[in-house]
């Protein structure tokens, strides 16, 4: 166990370095091949892992070339990266052990974020020197964690494999990060037959090091999409009649977007995140651009938020004889996680030194596509459970110094190799 | 001439104190056809004068039952009631010589305003008695005038008729105000054959009384336009997603109505005039209204103007689920006076007394629906001017002491008697 | 008992056909002060009763007019009538045993609804002949009942007077619908020593009659205002740029207020529900007027709204020009029931025979002026409640079809009857 | 003078190849500086040309940097650069005879537009090799043709000095383009004693060349500014209530800049050109940007327009309880030329055979900052004129494929010779 723990530290530091947005997880899908691919799973790559139709907010192809480049550089394999070039990226490894026994699901999503690390003295990750080497790029919200994690549990799987019975199917999963990754790992079926899951998130709520919260609630439905207006450019003093002003297209949609009534059932969002329309001062605007996104308690409440801004969109296209494209760039259901694997987990954490406080339910953060695997499992009547692994923060997820406590990885890894040690023992 | 004057200005006194608006003048209908019932003139009343399809802005059932009440308890007869009844009010008044020579239209318009006469003392229909016996209405354009002049002109040809030569047509026209009335006329066909069409306003131009301009320029066109969107009411505290909200549809129409990009090819006007929109407080709104108008330099701009207008509304509406009606209410076409009548009237004016100054072309005061009639008669090659007898005006058209110096009627009456005789010379 | 019900079932009757709207109320408060005047109770009227100043949403003065000789006619004294014409209307009663003891408050909602009454077979009012007399207005939401109660109450109050102890105070109520009238009273300080405080509401929800819910939860707070636009007309062909746009302003300001954010903490409503601007159709309007209200699952989020509303509306105006004045119209806050007074309530009906049912707790049926009462009497150490007394409705609160199930009004004085014992017990 | 132009015309190539944008023609400064500083022209350059305070729309300092940057690895001297670093590019020629005569002032104007120029066969500086040399620079309006028409006069002028009277000013203008540049010079004073002032632009109407416009008419009146709206981030969806939305201020401001209304007294424009406002998904955008423009027939309309857009702004501000910024970016007036001048160049031209047509008037094209001299110029009763010198334009001003026909040259530098020594007649 301290091995499996020490070299997850050490993985995520290196993980840590080469942090990649969605999608173009180049890297670190190599990084994590390296580490497992000597072991008895069998190990499934691009698009044997995942359905790219299902995949929402992808990369331009520029943005792919780009990381392709970088990971070219790197040192990645012309083999492997022919795969998951088109941003296939992720793993998904699978294990039978012949005897039989429940199908066990786990997933780890790797991606970073678009952010700029901190070099400040009371960053570690700056101070001890395996901060960023991708400028504009960082693992702000601890995926570099949560693979090193997976790895480590897929280990032990392997090395105890003939003393375990059933399936197991451990996910790595792309671009978690604005919701887009997952839903490609599920329509490509791999969660069809899984009878329990389990994934988990480190950090989130600032608790101890050591709790470990068996549940989440309060997963927020949501969103994403983008919407762009075509207009028809004109000079602004010799012909304006002659336009189709997108930017006021998009200007009257805005507004209107936010005056969406709100709902009876419970609370609602919406925000136009981000607008762009137009080029030159005496032009009027053949083009406008804006990012969007709308939230619900519930998932119907979401659907209702949506359909209004469709209407929305294209009542405000139509004033200004604009056409218009609506774009779905991420999506998250709700979920709600089962009682039977918070008994699992208690009954297979009873003697686990890592963890000092068990508590039955956290809060989730917010918005999460793990509910799309979640809600695949038990529409086929399996159960699913997601987990949060708290320690104290030091600064926010998503913030520059963001930084993950390692002893965190202790109390995840253990935890995991216990569930799969309870499971095993009916 | 001294009598026909003399007669003029007494039925005008009595016209002005029954003023009645567009497509109500049953009494006003009434008297001058008293006047003229008993000249050879053949008389068209009802359906027989107009098409009430190409009426525009009609009056409700109500409005035309309470007119219709009014007008029995003036005194008007059964007969002559019950074919004006549903608003085909106006005359037609034609008279063929028999012998060969020009088809002469003339029209007069004959209808009243929605305004309240002013009781001063610096206002002759107050002090002199005759002021508006119709609370809320009154002859605030100088149409009570008009008819005037053209029961004079009628009487004229009347007595003349010996030796005139070709076909006299006077059209008593209802509905000016608001470009309603002139279409109705236009359709049932009596301009399609005439060769020389004249038509007048008093006033207009504060000049001498005396001065006469030949023609006009510079009419706008312009379409005026009711919009109503039905929405869905609900309770706005308790189930607020449940409405449609018409109000909120209504309110970006005006804003985005306003919005509506200028022209490079001259002028334009739009007014959202009047909204009216929402019942209860606490209720999502299910209903708005709207008057509105646009206008232009040239037809080609109005028509611009209004296409525009109606993608804002139709696009305003789904933004929030609405249905919408959008209904012409009136509408007016640019119109070119022609030169041949200026010197017409030239030739014809020069001994008549009462003029003082001849100018070739004075300004159109905005928008007339005589340019219906004016384009229909140059259609068919005929030609067509519209005067305009000036007179130091103590007050605005359309103003609550508005009034008429009745020393223009002689200025009327003699230049469309000398227009007569000129045209009988050749 | 019997006799109190029976009356009060005759007094709801005739009340019912006499319906009067908030501040109007002088049939109404002369028939329930003919009902008490011969009691040992002291009664307040007019500005002894209520501080007009307090009052929001008053009718105009023609309004109290019309009401005023309506309650000539219907043969109210002029005394009592000069006290209330004002709208000064409701009455204050107030009886103290002058033996040691608490003082208890009971406040009756006592005006009707602008709603024309259904005139169907199904309707009893209808069949059974005591229908409201006053077309538009209507008792559609019960407070005839309320009104009816409370005389119960004070006529047992009087009949055993010399058997109690402690003080009372009894407020029959003006203008609850808009939340109008409370204020009223409070400020005039009523309530200031009252040590418990008990009202209520019957219907609201649709439980078998014989149920009591002792407390209520979830008045939602709220705020009514007006908002006016005064811009500057102007012809909208011949110089549109000379208007200042109030119905542009208004448009504006009803679209932004509806995108007012939602809050992190709580629902949050607003409504614009009705908009009025502009004249005629060629004119720049120069007015508008608008209807608005603003609500919050707590004060806080009500004064939020509020808050930013003022910013939008100010904001509106200026883009116009124009001047604006916004008038708040009715106000309420949210109020917390007492858990003392439930038991109270439950060891006074322990063998009331009307009640089959005793919920400790029911919904509060939206926004209730009474919240104001309650909280002031909280605000010096009293205790407060609001019960209310369901029974099936056959129609929604403030339906045409709306009725009564008399039988709730033996569960309501029953109940009445059995604190006041109860609370003279100790 | 054969010389003369051929010199002009290897001038012209030389500067197309160093376009640069307004306020940073440091090379073009210097080209020209080099051809002129062997002359008896004494030469202004920096803040002794130009005020800084009256340039608009300056570029930022990261901007001027790098042009530096590019002017010093050109060669220019680092005396030559320290005087026009911060942009005050451009220069002022001025000789006077010392005998008396008239105060006569030139402008031509320098700068590039930041357009990348077509690289196409039949583009001639690309198939000749003279290409601009700077990515996404071109001259693209044929300032480059100005500077070497300015350069051949400067030249003949000093060659000519003995036989000539009075006192020459020639301004190098920098930043035309935005309409930028001119009123710096103004502010400096030079215009306030000329006594004839001759400006020109090539181009502009497709015309055969040899063709001469002696004055223009119908300058646009114009002023640009940018808009910034500063607010408040916040997250989306945790806490919608803390922000302050500029996307939402800028989107109002946007569709009700464009609402403004028509003017009595002829044509406006406003465009926004660009809206930039927000930076993530679910972030309340805390800052907007936007580009406009108002444009008048007048001065006053262009007035008109822009009080109504502060208005506007403001109050879209207000709105969002956002901050704001407005900031003048170029201002051009409308001018009208003098009638005077038009006889000196038909007197004077009257035997150029360069020469084919010359017409007393052509139409201005758009906007023009040298209405600011010319206005400045007649304000002090000198006369001015803006003439023309069409020729078959093969692409449209700003256009990547604009290209000048070179025997344009000839035809300017001849009629400016003329103009020269027509005035020193007398």
């Amino acid at each position: 166990m301290k091995t499996l723990i020490d070299e997850a530290k050490t993985l995520r530091r290196t993980l840590h370095q080469y942090p990649e947005v969605g999608f173009t997880e180049m890297i670190t899908t190599y990084l994590i091949l390296k580490e497992v691919e000597d072991t008895s799973f069998t190990l499934y790559l691009g698009s044997d892992a995942t359905d790219i139709n299902a995949q929402m907010g992808r990369p331009s192809e520029a943005e792919l070339l780009k990381a392709c480049e970088r990971a070219e550089s790197f040192g990645v394999d012309k083999d492997t990266l022919d795969k998951i070039r088109n941003g296939e990226t992720g793993i998904v490894a699978v294990l039978d052990t012949g005897v039989e026994g429940p199908h066990v699901g786990f997933r780890f999503d790797i991606d970073g974020l678009p952010i700029t690390e901190a070099e400040k003295d009371s960053h570690i990750p700056f101070v001890e020197g395996f901060k960023s080497k991708h400028d504009g790029e960082m693992h702000a919200c601890g995926h570099d964690a949560h693979a090193s994690i997976g790895v480590a549990l897929l280990k032990y799987i392997d090395t105890n494999k003939d003393e375990l019975k059933g399936k197991y199917t451990i996910i790595f999963q792309a671009a978690e990060e604005g919701l887009r990754g997952a839903n490609g790992y599920v329509q490509k079926g791999w969660l069809d037959t899984v009878d329990y899951f389990f994934t988990s998130h480190v950090g989130l709520v600032p608790l101890k090091v050591g709790t470990v919260n068996a549940k989440s609630k309060g997963f927020l439905s949501s969103k994403k999409f983008d919407v762009e207006f075509y207009g028809k450019s004109a000079h602004a003093g010799a012909e304006p009649n002659a336009g189709k002003n997108a930017l006021l297209a998009a200007s009257n949609a805005a507004v209107n977007l936010n005056a969406i009534s709100r709902h009876r059932d419970g609370a609602t969002r919406l925000n136009v995140g981000k607008l762009e329309a137009g080029s030159g001062r005496n032009v009027i605007p053949d083009y406008a651009f804006m990012m969007c996104e709308v939230r619900g308690e519930k998932d119907e409440l979401t659907e209702y938020m949506y359909e209004r801004a469709e209407a929305v969109i294209k009542g405000a296209a139509l004033m200004y004889d604009c056409d218009y494209k609506i774009r779905l760039m991420g999506n998250a259901s709700t979920a709600v996680c089962d009682d039977e694997l918070v008994d699992v987990i208690k009954r297979a954490t009873v003697n686990n030194s890592y963890i000092t406080q068990l508590n039955e339910e956290g809060p989730a953060g917010g918005s999460e596509d793990a509910t799309y695997m979640i809600n695949r499992v038990q529409k086929n009547n399996g159960k699913a459970t997601y987990m949060t692994f708290p320690y104290e923060l030091k600064a926010g997820h998503h913030h520059p110094e963001f930084d993950v406590d390692e002893a965190v990885l202790g109390v995840a890894i253990s935890t995991y190799i216990d569930i799969v040690n309870e499971l095993n023992k009916d």
